[in-house]
């Protein structure tokens, strides 16, 4: 049994304490947010205690602890963590900016403690499959990959302002799939952006359609789109190119209902958000997290792969103001 | 809170257990079987104790049972619970006689108790959609059904010899889904059998192979095909065909992944057997049958339906004898 | 080139001589119909000369005949056409009544002349395929057949009154086409039949939804299911259960467009009936005829294919009649 | 009827000749090529003669050319018959050069000689489907398009050196496909490409591997994706993301049928290459421009669209060349 603290108690944060509180394998001991009425909510509803940060990282029977709070809190306490001796499971991203998750990778390393960031696609099991399936040859070589990666609708702009862009904050996500894919940095990479779902996106500087490509140095391509708003719902898909065949993942639905009506032949829209289709990869996220810990085993997603989809992300966002394909 | 003893520590029992316990309305305090080991188990995962019937039925606070052990106890069984003043969740079938059956159903019925049926499926998050919306009219008037439901291998000889025949043992789930899509009793049956799987089975006197046809007093037909064995995976299809459209819903698969390479187009087969098909049917079941006995809300599946399933597993019993259609 | 006399210039007539036209090794000498302004009007278009049947037959360069007039001028036009020396493709059905299939059989024999008989359904190249497949042992031996055939909408009473009733004017396809896959004469056969679409079906004694099963004698079933209308569209789809496997072919879209939008993901519904379905499998059907005919092959769908389909459907109409399994 | 002169009796020529020869509104009167022996082949096929340019352009009979000879002689041929008074079909590209592009354009617009280009596969009914239902609303305002389009084989090296390289010779299609998706033109575009299938096409200074990106003046963006190797087929489907849904069209397979086995369930790989997937584009593409002709109505393609495409893809050259966004 891990014993583990837990810093954020809002939507995602509600997910982790409940995967922990079911997988039998770990024990949510304490939660700490600003916001103290959801914080007690989810201690009370999972038999965890509320405390501050200080109690938290100082009780030794504490051994890891899950960073589900806001962005600008992530390195700091990530930082804290590793001096106190836990293990971290981070939320992407670790920061918005490069040099203070540089600062913050310095001091997890020096602590010598293990550093997960939560790219929870990776561990969705028709991706996962499909990385499986990479590895075990069935499409040779991969040349191209392909993400869609579109969400339902626009988020507030009050959030907008504060996420730090478009790429850092969605396409964070389908930089690191990318790179998990194409199993090699991307060497170049650039980007086309605009605003085409609401102009009030332009005013706080950001882009809501993005498009952008990437190179590695052996020459493999990848492309991204995304679209902060589907009207039919959250769109997340994989293809992978490789010599000897095509890979795809699509999307998953509530149901496998077919209507056939004088009007068409109809099926469910997809899930609808990433509450709903990452329900399962979160679960297996933070059990291999565990498993890792406990079992001391490498971690399958580190600090290090974080930093790597900022790197890009500040890249894409350098080559959308320059108009220039950025080497990296 | 719904507190329960369960009789039956096996492969159902295992699913409704664990079920019970992640349900948070329910608490499970006895298991019950004849197999101790596997009863002291089942309940150390779950904090429950191992006891015998009496203490299971005597105890006050015992407020419902889940009857999941072999088909030969479930009447005997009902009949105590319901004595007792338990609430039932039963196993299908109730029992391989329908004297038996309605020897049952009495008792439950003086005893003024809630009886429950696992007919399962109609849980499954599919059918329930295409009940759902033949219910709002997708559809118009229900005119015909068609199921198919294959299991990937056949049982063990030994256990179809106890099994009341294919009819009973496997189709009864059919039979249960035919009439409630129909939303009208049949009133006619009519059915062919084989043994095309394995000789063995010939011997024991069952078929492994059977086609049914049924018709209702406004003239709706129904056809059910199954066959114990499917090379690909368990085969769970409906097909619901309305005076202005069709419903189909059909398999479930691990993935969304799909391979394309020199040789074909290929996905993935269906999930292998009822308990990963069923793991969301199962879970929703059993939260409904708690949800209605503690809110004191109508069953959506009676013991009448348990008996009605087996009326129709001897008709086709009987019209695979004489060839000829078997009225009800 | 193989020289033609076609009867009859309705619907399928123009199809058939379309695709004569287009086949690169047909002519079609002559047209004879009882509308002359249609026999005119197809003459016209495809090079032909309008006739009467004397004149047709005694015509020493055709050398082959396309039946395609009503259903009633079958039988007698087969009988001349074979004493006239002339390959015989006849649409189905050969007659309405056995006895006179079996007449007309005996007079083909006679002469021994080749007949065909117009099943263009097996030259569909997905159900050819399906064939194909079974016989590459792609599912090992054949157990269990599923055909669904349901046609977009009722045709006028006034035809009903003369078709000979569902199961020889409808389900005769699916009849051969459940004996083409099962591999083995049907041995019984037993149906149950509704008025569900229209009562007026019901006032001229006929059915419009039926369901089917059969068993040959080495215990293979088969299930058909009909209707005279489908919202949606023409409903062709067969399935095939093996030992092995399970193959299926599906209906056949205008385009493969996919809609997602605020209400579900959608796409075009089935094309609309035999004349845009069977487009192809027409086209092929004549081609394999006047390559059999030419060079002296055996045909692939015999006369007395179409024999036993009428026996199928005799068979059902008793088995309606009766409540009884009928055996053949 | 309009009579026809075709240059060029290669395979797309023989396409263009059955075309002809089966639209009913067209005459094939000439064929012209230097290979006599095809030329001669084709002509005997269709009853056409062999003659030499200036016979086919001198004869006042003739109201409209095909061209479908090698790439080099388009333009001088189109010319050649736009001074003569001749309709022009045009195969792509209109030449290598948008200089000699420039040149055609101006000298047939002088003659004012209808000019269409053979941009096939906005014919296609897919394709065609998807652009008739954006225009009747069905996504809202065009936000993304994405075009993935992959040939089954790397053509011979020998090919490649003349082709004008990969951008004009196979992108040509989505670069109008792109256009004609986004009913926009791309303001600016940016490319990346690799030589992934064979080493000999860097050494003759091609890429096998691009991924492109463009922007129009509004801020729509698009993306293709093009390989000249699949294992499993021609990869052509479009995807277009709208402010309201999403638009898809797929590949097209030989047949519907599916098997499922102990391995997987799997269909039909794609229609193998251009010859069989737009069969159907190519013959409503050239009964489309009879009719415009003989009906006098606009051109659906025109000289123009064909240089809007040549001028993309040197914009796309010149991005690879200097890595920066490329402004039109």
């Amino acid at each position: 049994m891990l014993t583990f603290a837990q810093f954020g108690a809002g939507r995602i944060g509600a997910i982790h304490a409940a995967n922990l509180a079911a997988s039998g394998q770990a024990r949510l001991r304490y939660i700490v947010d600003v916001n103290t009425d959801a914080a007690q909510k989810l201690a009370t509803k999972h038999g965890a205690r509320v405390t501050n940060i200080g109690t938290a990282l100082g009780d030794p029977e504490v051994q890891a602890v899950i960073i589900a709070s806001s962005t600008d809190t992530h390195a700091d306490l990530a930082i804290a963590a590793a001096k106190a001796g836990k293990a971290i499971f981070c939320e992407k991203p670790i920061d918005l900016s490069l040099k203070r998750v540089d600062a913050c990778l310095a001091a997890v390393k020096k602590a010598k403690m293990p550093m997960f960031v939560g790219f929870n696609r990776r561990f969705d099991p028709s991706f996962a499959a499909v990385k499986a399936r990479i590895a075990a040859g069935a499409i040779g070589n991969v040349e191209q990959v392909v993400i869609t990666s579109r969400d339902p609708g626009l988020p507030p702009i009050g959030y907008l302002k504060v996420s730090g862009g478009q790429f850092r904050d969605m396409t964070i996500h389908d930089f690191d799939m990318a790179r998990w894919l194409l199993g090699e940095e991307p060497a170049e990479i650039f980007a086309y952006g605009s605003c085409l779902v609401d102009p009030a996106v332009a005013k706080v500087g950001d882009t809501d359609s993005v498009m952008i490509v990437m190179k590695t140095k052996s020459g493999k391509l990848a492309h991204i789109n995304n679209s902060r708003r589907a009207a039919y719902g959250y769109d997340q898909r994989i293809e992978v190119h490789g010599a000897k065949g095509r890979l795809l993942a699509g999307n998953q639905t509530p149901t496998t209902v077919e209507l056939a009506d004088g009007n068409a032949v109809s099926s469910d829209k997809p899930l609808h958000f990433f509450l709903e289709r990452y329900a399962e990869a979160y679960r297996i996220e933070l059990a291999t997290f565990v498993d890792a810990v406990v079992n001391d085993k490498p971690l399958p997603v580190t600090a290090q792969d974080g930093r790597q989809a900022i790197v890009l992300a500040e890249a894409a966002a350098k080559s959308l103001r320059t108009g220039r394909s950025v080497k990296l």
